[in-house]
């Protein structure tokens, strides 16, 4: 199989079986494999077009990808940076605390945002999402990333969302090396 | 403006005007930010959205994205692996001489290929692709990267993408810190 059929998901695919399947295609591809901005680029492209392969409202879904911890940030002001996505261009950095990514890495835990224009301090790197989640990954008590996905319509996500990218968190977190 | 919009290009843009808004936005995002994954996502992802905007062949890119130099390889094999990208899944890792990323990290010359079927070694990450083109990015007279860019028809890329992506691969080169 080539690579890129690990993206190809099947039509009328659930929800729950679109993120089975990106939960298994991710542990093969790690295999072997712990560099972490490899890992992070394909694990973005499986969410991408996992998504887009669903109906609405994930196929709505309009950013997927990665904010990692800044290693160049310092204690006083910890803050994350952009890593590997699908979508358009998005803000640089993000101080913890700072809108549902920085709220997610300074707490340690998921944000599931219906509406992310009632979410105070939102930072709107694309003006076309309306709702959001992000799920943190914690390696060894320490938040090293945090998944973000938005999506272009308002309550795009659920707990089924955030059950399964839980679990990819933390497949990633146990899968890659991480930059100290 | 939010971030999103540097990779909203005008309807009906030429690849000249598409390529050199790619370039001044790219230079704007990398201004007071070195950090290699975080500008190489962006890249891809003005890439990416510029040949969205473009009509055909360009409009059919199905990959636009980074490898960079393994730093974990040996000289004695060197090898390039997945850096930030938009698109499906993508092969992990490429030893130096092997397929057109390879040709381009071993050579440091530029590979312009109309037809990839008919490259001698070409690595069918995605079956989809038809042709490619692929920029070595050289800091030091060291390929630290490179730019690859396929396309689902044959021919997408002449040397309009060539100059173009050239200038793009010196102002990532010069922009950022690259793992040693």
């Amino acid at each position: 199989m080539v690579h890129a059929d690990a993206s190809n998901f099947a039509p009328g695919v659930t929800k729950e079986d679109a993120y089975e399947q990106v939960l298994l295609q991710a542990e093969g591809l790690f295999y072997e494999q712990r560099n972490w901005v490899c890992n992070l680029s394909n694990a973005a492209a499986l969410l991408w077009h996992a998504y887009k392969s669903l109906p609405s409202p994930s196929n709505a879904v309009n950013w997927a990808g990665f904010y990692t911890f800044d290693t160049l940030s310092t204690p006083a002001q910890p803050q994350l940076i952009l890593g590997p996505f699908q979508g358009k261009v998005a803000c640089q950095t993000i101080t913890f605390g700072r809108g549902v990514c920085g709220a997610a890495a300074a707490t340690g835990k998921t944000q599931l945002v219906p509406d992310v224009d009632a979410f105070p301090g939102h930072i709107a790197c694309d003006g076309d999402s309306r709702s959001e989640v992000v799920v943190p990954i914690v390696v060894g008590g320490k938040v090293v990333a945090i998944v973000d996905v938005d999506c272009a319509v308002k309550d795009g996500f659920d707990d089924v969302d955030r059950v399964w990218l839980e679990k990819l968190a933390e497949l990633i977190g146990n899968s890659c090396d991480w930059p100290q």
